[in-house]
């Protein structure tokens, strides 16, 4: 299994993860943690973080759990993903909890819970990766 | 109805659009059309366009499509999206043409189409609004 | 390509499609048209048509259009599908109009519109496929 | 809370759940638990459970959650649903864990596990409801 360091390493050799701040918080044998503090060039029209920073950091998250999955063995590609928003992020961090529920042989699929700093639940996704 | 140039000084106004550098190309009955045009930050592992870009410019495209309907009256908050993915961006741009398929008194739906610089489709996405 | 009796006396071979009664009404280049009749077994709780079949006539909208669109020669399969609820079906029919967007070397993606009787939209789906 | 039988006294009353045979198999504070036996009419043309069955079981649990938490206090509608597929049914039953994310003022979502006689996981959902 890959420490939390070398994916942590990994990520920030990653162009847009490295923009919007992807942090990696955990790394367990079916996923991993990644959390993004807040900040003013990640907010939306209401002043909360972007719904796209929520999509960023969740395909992000089955996709850093299927890197460390295959150890950097085998490129991935997102096929599809779905999203649900439940609470703004007003303050403070996104975090998100990536869990892969199924690794076939050509196709992928993961489940992220995102929470607020406060561990209240702010969205939930599901998403499919194809394994090149 | 909207101008082109007025949604532009809108969507200028919002830090995370202004990011990843989203352009109004287009202002219509149904909907609107948005560009991003591809640079290093926001590439993934893969070296291609991040699929979080894409569901940021997917989002923006239903959620300026509603702020073009209502004429700036309504604010409005993502309930939920889903993006398929066709084609990787790998040089020019990211276009999405966002269009209103439903608007309820509380809820509106959104389809988006995206295409690459060869106006291919290169992805899908519909998303559901609430209307506050 | 097939003629919609063709693909008619195919539906009629599968169970489940033959359970809800879908009806074959158009085929095209990119697609095909399927309809459905509300009866009473087909009913929700609220006395509507129930939303599962919706989903099994969206289901089928993209399946058959690949199946014309392989002329029987490929099997598939759902990866995974989505699905948009607008309006309820009181009486008359639901309407699907599924098209083929993306058929790639192993992975095929659909939309669907869904009307009821008086052409009004339904509900509208994004559907992955799978080419065995 | 509902008991298991009130539940199922409820869920018999509903013709489309009658149709394809829903049994309740368990309440519980955040959600129920719901199957199906595969018998002929509800196969797909490989001879398995069809797709449809998936969404209309899924749906299912995710509305008679709402049903459970409410005590019939408040009718529900499906605004979105979204399935991944992971195996196919070939024989004996589908089991539904539906669980409730989220219950607002408005809006509820679910998220369901899927599983065959195994209890390996077949499928996952994500589903919307509007509370009327």
């Amino acid at each position: 299994m890959l420490t939390r360091a070398e994916l942590q390493t990994f990520v920030d050799t990653l162009p847009f993860n490295s923009l919007i701040g992807v942090r990696v918080t955990g790394v367990y044998r079916d996923g991993v943690r990644l959390e993004c503090q807040l900040r003013e060039e990640l907010k939306n029209a209401l002043g909360t973080m972007h719904g796209g920073v929520y999509a960023s950091l969740a395909d992000a998250a089955v996709g850093m759990s299927l890197v460390t999955h295959f150890e950097f063995k085998r490129k991935v590609t997102t096929v599809e993903m779905k999203l649900n928003y439940f609470l703004p992020i007003t303050e403070g961090k996104l975090i998100a909890r990536g869990k892969l529920l199924r690794v076939g042989g050509s196709l992928a699929v993961g489940s992220v819970e995102m929470f607020n700093s406060q561990r209240q639940l702010a969205g939930a996704a599901l998403i499919t990766y194809k394994l090149l």
